[in-house]
């Protein structure tokens, strides 16, 4: 795990939760995209070496809004950055940690990414992420 | 907001944790510390720019053993180095954010601390840290 790639919160209003976060860091989100494949529109704020990402569900059964209607809005996940996303989860899952698919998907921001189930790692859902070059 | 400083992650067993953990992200943590004025393990790894804590409450009606009996273990808070402490409250506070004292408070790791209430950001309870010279 070389950084901490990103941070990403759940939240019921997007443009709500932008502003809010651009008063809490005092910088704009350098980039939104919606990604089709999780209905799920995101923003990214820079923070000293690692990112605040916002996550709205565009979809009622989208991942997120089934989050916020189990746990309420809040921290939704922590991103890794690794080298080499196949060695990774090869190596977790050789650990005993449960992996939430057996290859990696496209997420946003131009990655490919793959999710530990929170039952592994004390309750944290931990995404893998690997730049995509 | 400089960097994010930590993540804070609330578990029930410190030692199964921090195994878990040293598993996860490859390295053993740096420092382990007890916080008598919140009742609270604390442990600390380093993940590129920024630090993983877990916290472990030593009693029944700490903080950490609240939030676990109501929501289960998971990510607790995301912290924040400010370079001014009671400038970045100043402003919060102006800003409409409700902050959980109205003075900084001596937390782990040699610093002031405190906390802006997640009813005030999405759900996220985030904490503002400067090092203590």
């Amino acid at each position: 795990m070389r950084n901490v790639e990103h941070i990403g919160i759940a939240v019921k209003d997007f443009s709500q939760a932008n502003a809010l976060y651009f008063q809490l860091l005092g910088v704009e989100p350098y980039k939104t995209e919606f990604v089709p494949s999780e209905n799920v529109n995101t923003s990214f704020f820079r923070v000293g070496g690692t990112k605040i990402e916002l996550l709205e569900g565009t979809t009622e059964d989208s991942a997120i809004n089934r989050y916020i209607q189990k746990r309420g809005e809040g921290i939704h996940h922590i991103a890794f950055e690794v080298e080499d996303i196949y060695k990774e989860m090869a190596r977790l899952k050789q650990e005993g940690f449960t992996l939430l698919s057996d290859t990696p998907k496209k997420g946003a921001d131009n990655k490919l990414v793959c999710f530990v189930h929170p039952r592994s790692a004390n309750g944290v859902l931990i995404e893998l992420t690997q730049e995509i070059y």
